[in-house]
């Protein structure tokens, strides 16, 4: 075992967050490294996905789709892993693999949970585009929005780990993409790098009528992954049969009650009928069973022919985890967020 | 020709409303019977259907889907018509019509919108049981709502003229089926005489609590047609992967401007989100294309073998439609409601 000091290393919920999460509601702490017993493995965590849906698990609700993170525990995450110790008959001291270990250095599994990745040039890559964000971007663009040659696609958070490869993909199928991102330089990467046909600050004023501009056959899928002051300037430019997949709306996950007026839902209802406009909400966990095959051949030849790009952003050490996480539900990032614990 | 001394009633839009309408929106006024030209037909108006989507084509924006009605010009509305005067090839004098005469008595047609109806004992059933309504309730309900045994399905305007469909479809189709109506003898009805397993009255302070005991299983398909409060109490109750098909959101088609907050918004996408529901508005015309046939001849078969029983509010007179429109949009109606204007 190559644990330094038989040392854990992790991050722990010190305290559920109200509103936006501080430094203060993570504390970073150690244990000793735990020893696998019959059936298990020691997995030694290589790279660690930051994602939204996390906020959502600091909560003492919790989702409808998994439990609250206990005060106290590891914060919970996706991980590529290698195993260092093996007493499970599938798995091989060495192997790198899938998993879900979490905020912390090293975490004990039963196998069940794990997929095998065989050795990759690029481990992170099975966390951005190979994994769970670039999958979430595959089935809600594909299964829920739908877009046909020459429709207009519209994804905020143009950059991130999800609408990077939304814009892409939207691309690849023929459709007129335009972004939303949060700044000149972001905007400026996803026309020039990423493809897209227009891209528009979030912070922009005059945001409604340029997107208005920008979209002049109005739009045909909105892939919603933010919520808030987009949708407005969304929400006029539908167009009749329009889809609009809900991946998302970190605007809104440090929300604790119902934010003061106007209430929008009305018009959003009478929007959606007069319009004849279908919403579906997916949580991408639905959909390894029958997708996951496909996405994997279809976005590994697209990556290998340099027809999607990927962008990670990638921090350095466990201990900066709580930052960049405070970081990614404000916009800060660029890319994909991945920590990177070791390279061992 | 069988005018009464070649006078034409018409019910014709005196000014726009300001929110709810009043009587002094509208006006009756007389011109002369117009005569046909070659290739039209003078049609003698029997019944008018009153719907909730009359509301917005009051407004200057119209909708999506139809213009706005002048002002000064009658209001418009699916009729029963008889064929009076036909310089039309493919209609004779005395043909019974499915036609969009509007609120007045005598309307010209070029056939083009008329649908040959052969005798019917009763002629208003085609507005009602086998017409747009009707139509509108099967559609919603099998294609977007797409319930399955043991399902629950809620419906709001429980006895109105789709809500009653909706219901017995669902019942029809094996499913719990939980309605909402306004006031306890609507609920009686259609609990006694619709088969509703059961009904809660809109009004009741306790809504939401009453309506989590009559869901013990969760909602998994709510027909939305009234929009307001009742959403509110159906949201939280939502299972995963519920449907709900925006059939009409009444309760906003008075509203100028975004309400009043909180802002309930937020909090219905992020339950969309999470649990994966389906949220689809839908306008009836796009339907009569594919679906019409597969209606008539299920809802004929269920009308008569008495499987599906329909209520209609008839009120005599076309100089009572007014005053029945704004009592519709009130929920002052018990069923659906037809305007007859003769018996000849």
């Amino acid at each position: 075992m190559s644990a330094r000091d038989n040392v854990n290393r992790r991050v722990v919920l010190a305290t559920r967050p109200r509103g936006v999460p501080t430094p203060q509601d993570f504390r970073l702490d150690q244990t000793a490294v735990p020893a696998p017993n019959e059936g298990q493995v020691l997995l030694r965590t290589l790279y660690l996905s930051l994602d939204p849906y996390m906020r959502n698990l600091m909560d003492e609700a919790g989702t409808s789709y998994a439990p609250p993170v206990p005060v106290g525990a590891p914060i919970v995450g996706g991980t590529v892993s290698r195993v260092v110790a093996s007493r499970h008959p599938q798995f091989r001291d060495g192997d790198l693999v899938l998993g879900n270990a979490g905020w912390q250095d090293y975490a004990l599994s039963d196998g069940k949970d794990l997929i095998p990745l065989g050795e990759m040039a690029r481990p992170s890559l099975a966390l951005s585009g190979l994994g769970m964000t670039a999958f979430t971007a595959y089935v809600g663009l594909l299964d829920i929005g739908q877009p046909k040659p020459g429709e207009t696609v519209v994804v905020a958070a143009a950059t991130g780990a999800v609408g990077a490869v939304v814009g892409q993909i939207a691309k690849l199928k023929g459709a007129r993409v335009v972004g939303i991102a949060g700044g000149a330089d972001k905007c400026r990467y996803a026309v020039e790098e990423l493809g897209f046909d227009a891209c528009l600050d979030r912070r922009d004023p005059q945001l409604a009528e340029h997107l208005a501009a920008a979209c002049p056959n109005g739009i045909d899928v909105y892939f919603e992954n933010v919520g808030g002051a987009v949708f407005d300037a969304v929400l006029p430019l539908l167009n009749n049969g329009a889809r609009v997949p809900v991946c998302g709306v970190i605007a809104h996950y440090n929300e604790d009650d119902l934010p003061a007026g106007p209430d929008r839902l009305p018009k959003t209802v009478t929007t959606l009928l007069q319009k004849r406009i279908r919403m579906e909400g997916f949580i991408i966990l639905d959909h390894y069973g029958n997708r996951f095959d496909d996405f994997r051949r279809d976005m590994s030849e697209w990556i290998a022919s340099g027809r999607v790009k990927l962008r990670e952003d990638v921090v350095d050490g466990l201990e900066n985890a709580p930052d960049a996480f405070i970081g990614l539900l404000e916009g800060r990032n660029f890319g994909k967020v991945v920590v990177r614990l070791t390279d061992a």
